[in-house]
């Protein structure tokens, strides 16, 4: 697949999560590991995957710094990383998602504190509170380069004439 | 591949959802439509993507509910439904990581509200407030089946036994 390679050099940060992440199994195997998942023939059982696919993938995670291998060289523990852990957020939001989109809002599994209180649905912030998607705006950012810069204004120009 | 058909079956929100939306090119189409993108060619600059794959994944959008196909037949307008606006916080989320992880804190693009006010980092809340990823717990909701109930049981036993 040609994608494969591409996308990381796009100039988003999105594309170059999903380049290391966008993987199905990859995300489901880091959402196991978050459950607590942290022994191979578990995270097999859970997912149903073949045993390469697996393989690779918690190779492929481990060599990305996401998870990290411990314990006997037969018998190997995989955990988060920080790099790891950090992507719950995104993964809870992606749940949310399909909690309300693709369960019928029957949730199989509910996230919750260490005292059961439910997570809330997760949203976009400011220093002032929600802000709700229509009002969000995209801009050019430091790591921006001249293509995204081109792009993003012609985008705010076309909408300023759409606009009158 | 048999994962594709096999995803959606799993008793697990995330898994839907990754069965929908988790092709890279779908989030990636998802976060133009976002910027402002509207017409099929403007995605296909942005993208730098083949114009079948591009095709196939708009129609698939559209069936899926998630973008909506208006104005002319010979120069269609494609936005997000309701429902594909509500993946942005899992996508600014997904960005937010790549930018700490995979740009090396220098997003290319930085999201705002309307004055440019700048997007927090997105975490996950209680009615309380902030909880941190390490005392994040997973239980099992409405949806769960049996399968799943058994699992997270044995994943709860086997934690309180490393406890001790």
């Amino acid at each position: 697949m040609p994608g494969k390679t591409d996308l990381s050099e796009l100039n988003c940060s999105l594309a170059r999560t999903l380049a290391i992440v966008g993987d199905w199994w990859t995300l489901l195997i880091v959402r196991d590991a978050c459950i607590g998942v942290r022994r191979f023939g578990d995270f097999q059982d859970s997912l149903g995957i073949a045993k390469n696919i697996l393989a690779t993938r918690l190779q492929q995670l481990c060599a990305a710094g996401i998870m990290a291998r411990s314990g006997p060289e037969r018998r190997p523990l995989y955990q988060l990383t920080e790099k790891g852990r950090a992507l719950l957020p995104a993964m809870v939001a992606l749940m949310q998602w399909g909690d309300r989109f693709a369960s019928a809002n029957k949730p199989p599994v509910i996230v919750t504190d260490t005292s059961g209180r439910p997570i809330a649905p997760v949203t976009l912030r400011n220093n002032r509170g929600d802000v709700a998607s229509e009002d969000v705006r995209f801009a050019a950012g430091p790591g921006a380069n001249a293509r995204t810069r081109a792009f993003l204004d012609a985008l705010r120009t076309a909408e300023m004439k759409r606009d009158v």
